[in-house]
């Protein structure tokens, strides 16, 4: 189960019923947040998230409309007793934000906060399951996008051929990691014919706000899907640039270019 | 018109449809907001109340459920455009936040922000036609309460009357302010006999996060309407104490001793 809940995806100024943003990546049984802006904590009792599935929180850029919400979340875990780790990975500023913020409120926390400074490209969580990298986008302050990649799964016993064969349930791992079975005879069974392959890894990519720049394409090819900013239409292409955002014509070259199946904006 | 709407009185934890704590208190044409707790500005356009009104911010403390919201509002003002000056009251460590939040994001105002930190209790504003004073509640941190306070109104005119008298417009202003009326014969007629007097000025008094302390009681004193916090019911007067919270009871007995008309719960 890999899969995108948007919270909000207004741009900065919150009318009735728009949210700015923030969205939740289902990953099997984890939970991503990236970005947070204000009202979130709000927006994930509406949608009946849970959230203390949430063990890592990303945010693209120090706009408020990206993560006014993140220190009334917190708040909000602390209060709920929350205990076990969680883990921030932004831009290095915040930090000093959050901590200022609890300091003066003499706010204390019944779990760890473990912060990671966005410093440079490349993979900041490579976990058994998944990974997650960062890269740089083009905003008027410093802004990353995020890629979370499923690892490969192992492959799947069909269960009909395992009986036929009688394979003991003690070798399933090994046929699972594409290993031939061997009989007692010295027979040898060849993994495809008891497995199948599990569904190709899936990816998703957030460009958080960000000029037109071909230069992030060659990091998303082959995403599975991208979430691209479009501010305006093609017709404003220049006022979008001029204040660092993108049109929605731009945001399907990007995903064009870099062969990505499924364009989200 | 002196009137209260309340955008959220929740304890620190928001609950779905439940907000934390913001109010505007409307003073004829002028717009005052106490608190402002996460989501206020989605609040303000819920209710519909038009934010280029408010020109002055009271924060009575800095735990997040009182003004997590204020730089997102602030923000909202300037890409509405707002040009004219806003002016905050507040705890002094707010300044240093909020210097630190627009700093970080390269945000930068169309208007003017005037930000007076709370220092010692007394008169904070005092306009022609209302006054403002904080004082001190008692809370785990420093924490502070607003009156806001009509002032006395001239007297009406009552038009029956003056055409009975024949008297000129031009002479309306001193009639208002309590002067007789003296005829061209030198006949004086009194000014009770063409004026009626304005309805009593009113106020009204906003006691922040504060433990039972009669101590605010002589400054409560026959204020028109509290409102004064309750996060526990009677039983709970312990737990109340130990968290710097109060109860039911106790809200109404501060309003029983301070001669109090309505109370706010």
């Amino acid at each position: 189960m890999f899969g995108v809940t948007i919270l909000g995806n207004n741009s900065a100024l919150p009318a009735y019923d728009r949210h700015p943003t923030a969205q939740v990546i289902t990953l099997n049984d984890q939970l991503f947040l990236i970005d947070c802006g204000e009202g979130t904590q709000m927006q994930l009792s509406k949608y009946r998230i849970r959230r203390s599935k949430i063990n890592h929180i990303f945010i693209s850029h120090l706009h408020g409309d990206h993560y006014f919400g993140l220190p009334g979340l917190l708040t909000s875990f602390g209060l709920m007793s929350r205990e076990h780790d969680l883990h921030i990975h932004a831009p290095g500023p915040l930090k000093q934000i959050l901590d200022l913020l609890f300091s003066t409120g003499d706010t204390k926390f019944p779990f760890t906060i473990h912060f990671y400074p966005l410093q440079k490209e490349g993979a900041i969580i490579d976990d058994d399951k998944f990974s997650v990298e960062c890269f740089r986008v083009y905003h008027r302050i410093e802004c990353w996008g995020f890629i979370i990649r499923e690892k490969k799964k192992p492959r799947k016993i069909d269960i009909d051929r395992i009986v036929h064969y009688n394979i003991p349930a003690v070798d399933y791992e090994k046929l699972k990691q594409g290993e031939d079975y061997i009989t007692e005879n010295g027979e040898v069974i060849k993994n495809e014919t008891v497995t199948v392959p599990a569904l190709p890894p899936k990816s998703y990519a957030f460009c958080g706000d960000t000029i037109y720049n071909e230069k992030i394409v060659h990091k998303l090819s082959n995403v599975t899907m991208i979430y691209h900013e479009t501010t305006y239409l093609k017709n404003l292409e220049e006022r979008a640039a001029s204040r660092f955002h993108s049109t929605t014509t731009q945001a399907a070259n990007i995903a064009l270019l870099a062969n990505v199946k499924k364009l989200l904006i």
